[in-house]
């Protein structure tokens, strides 16, 4: 078996464990740059299409990881990656993991910890992109762990996204950045089709509403530098735009949701947030008070 | 009484109804810039202040709004608009009313109803910013109602704001507009501090956060374009980043959450919607699906 390519001599043979979706699509970057590399999955199978392009099958995870010098795994949980690591004994000393399987920031720490134990490097990375688009110049991947890992790995790491960056030290760290995008995403969308169901039981196409408004939806997310700031500082104290101003709107929303039978939970949760904060004496308070809602204490 | 500046006289006479905060920031801009303007407040004196400045306190509603052509009004709730209004009897009729009152869209159409049936143009105006940015050249205002109104007083309108711009005939779709722009900013700011509150209680500032991950936060509202283009079409199928792609992650958010003493209800109300929707057979289509669910039939 082997590489077909001739160049593959100087570049870092790398191992992927795990070739679902995602595993499949970083396997299929590093073979295309031209690395020497090898597979293994739990369903054989999988490895097929890969091996046709040139990536050499594992019979074992420990062969797998015994491979070469990076360990790329992607399976679903990080109990998994333990566990599959764990087939691996003691040929994972000396090796640099990079685990890049979703999970809490807690899992991601108990499993770099695992791994360290067993005398390897850990990054942790999570990545912001959906496979079709792993490797592309603007695919965003967080790191954290290991700065050796990171640096010596840096050219195989710009194939899994050209955007990656290591934030910390910390390997729960890139969990917890990708749940804060994605949590604000989500709130963007929830926020953006429950106006999407007001527009268009108003005959208004979505589509025409942001060519005529796509400029203020932007800039949604151009508060937040200072909201951020607010709740670094807990100076909550605003002149102008503060709570008290925010409820009649919110109020409006709600209003305007039940008079038409559009489901209001969404602004409701929003307003029940505000009136409270209101009538707790934060009326001149920047909406950033309401962290102190979501910490929950 | 009138103006005290000597070029007023080739300047369009503008009345002000309602002196808030709004409605002084209005005023203010109109005297500024060199406009005869006449100012009418339920609690004469608020208007003091403006009449330092050269405006002209009216007597009543009836003289505020017989002293020009364009009567712009801003107060609390539209009935309160009508009421006032009201009191000027057939010194309405060939006026132009420019509403900047807040409210539901069925209201703003009550109010041009209304209006008109009073022999006066009508205008509504969402205004997007707070008082203290009335006028700047950056300052949204969507308009809606009578075409003539708005290119009869161009000149006036942009002393609202620079960035004014009259979306459609219909005079309740402003009111739609701003509740699209600021439903979507809410759920921004919910999912940003509900991420905050994670972040912080890890220890990470959340201007830092921002200023690693800032690009891919500001990125959030990339995606709204082909969401709208989905609900429009009424299509929905995806190949990559469907539901079924949302849920684990979402469910990793509500775990983090719980696991952490962070108030779980934001992303437990995204995790609910999703979740219903991947069992109800939808685990291949895109998030834009969901616009059936708020759509709240
Ligand atoms: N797909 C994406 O677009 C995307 C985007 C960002 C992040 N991610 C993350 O990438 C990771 C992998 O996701 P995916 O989409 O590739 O998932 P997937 O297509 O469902 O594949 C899951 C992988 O995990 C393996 N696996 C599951 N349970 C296992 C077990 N008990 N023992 C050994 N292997 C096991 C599967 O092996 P079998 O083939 O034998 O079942 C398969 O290789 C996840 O953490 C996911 O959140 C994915
Ligand atoms: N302030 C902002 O930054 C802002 C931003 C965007 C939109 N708006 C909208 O602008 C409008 C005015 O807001 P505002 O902030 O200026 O409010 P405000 O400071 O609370 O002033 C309310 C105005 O309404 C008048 N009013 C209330 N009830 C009345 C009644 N029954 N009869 C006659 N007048 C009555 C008040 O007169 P009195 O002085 O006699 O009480 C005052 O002029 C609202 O629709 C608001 O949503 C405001």
């Amino acid at each position: 078996m082997g590489s077909t390519t001739g160049d593959t001599g100087t570049r870092t043979a790398v191992t992927v464990i795990g070739l679902g979706e995602m595993g499949t699509a970083l396997a299929g970057a590093f073979v295309e740059a031209g690395h020497p590399t090898t597979v293994w999955n739990r369903s054989r199978e999988k490895a097929a299409p890969l091996v046709e392009k040139g990536a050499r099958p594992a019979a074992d995870v420990r062969e797998a990881v015994a491979a070469g010098p990076l360990v790329v795994v992607s399976v679903k949980g990080n109990h998994t990656a333990r566990e599959v690591l764990g087939a691996a004994g003691d040929a994972l000393a000396g090796r640099s993991v990079v685990n890049l399987t979703d999970g809490t920031s807690a899992e991601a720490r108990e499993t770099a910890a695992w791994v360290r134990e067993r005398g390897a490097g850990y990054l942790h990375g999570q990545i912001m992109t959906i496979a079709p688009a792993v490797g592309s110049p603007d695919a965003v991947v967080f790191y954290g762990g290991d700065e050796a890992v990171y640096d010596r790995h840096r050219e195989e790491l710009r194939l899994v996204g050209g955007r990656g960056s290591r934030i910390a030290d910390d390997a729960g760290l890139p969990t917890l950045y990708g749940m804060a995008v994605h949590g604000t995403m989500w709130g963007v969308l929830n926020g953006f089709l429950h106006a999407a169901a007001l527009l268009t039981d108003a005959g208004v196409d979505v589509t025409r509403f942001l060519e005529q408004a796509g400029p203020s939806v932007s800039a949604v997310t151009s508060i937040l530098p200072s909201i951020a700031d607010e709740v670094d500082r807990g100076a909550y104290a605003l002149e102008f735009g503060a709570l008290q101003h925010h409820l009649p709107s919110v109020e409006d929303l709600v209003r305007e949701s039940r008079d038409r039978g559009i489901d209001a939970s969404f602004p409701g949760y929003t307003l029940d947030l505000v009136a409270r904060a209101v009538a707790d004496g934060h009326a001149d308070d920047s909406y950033s008070r309401l962290v102190e809602h979501f910490r929950g204490r």
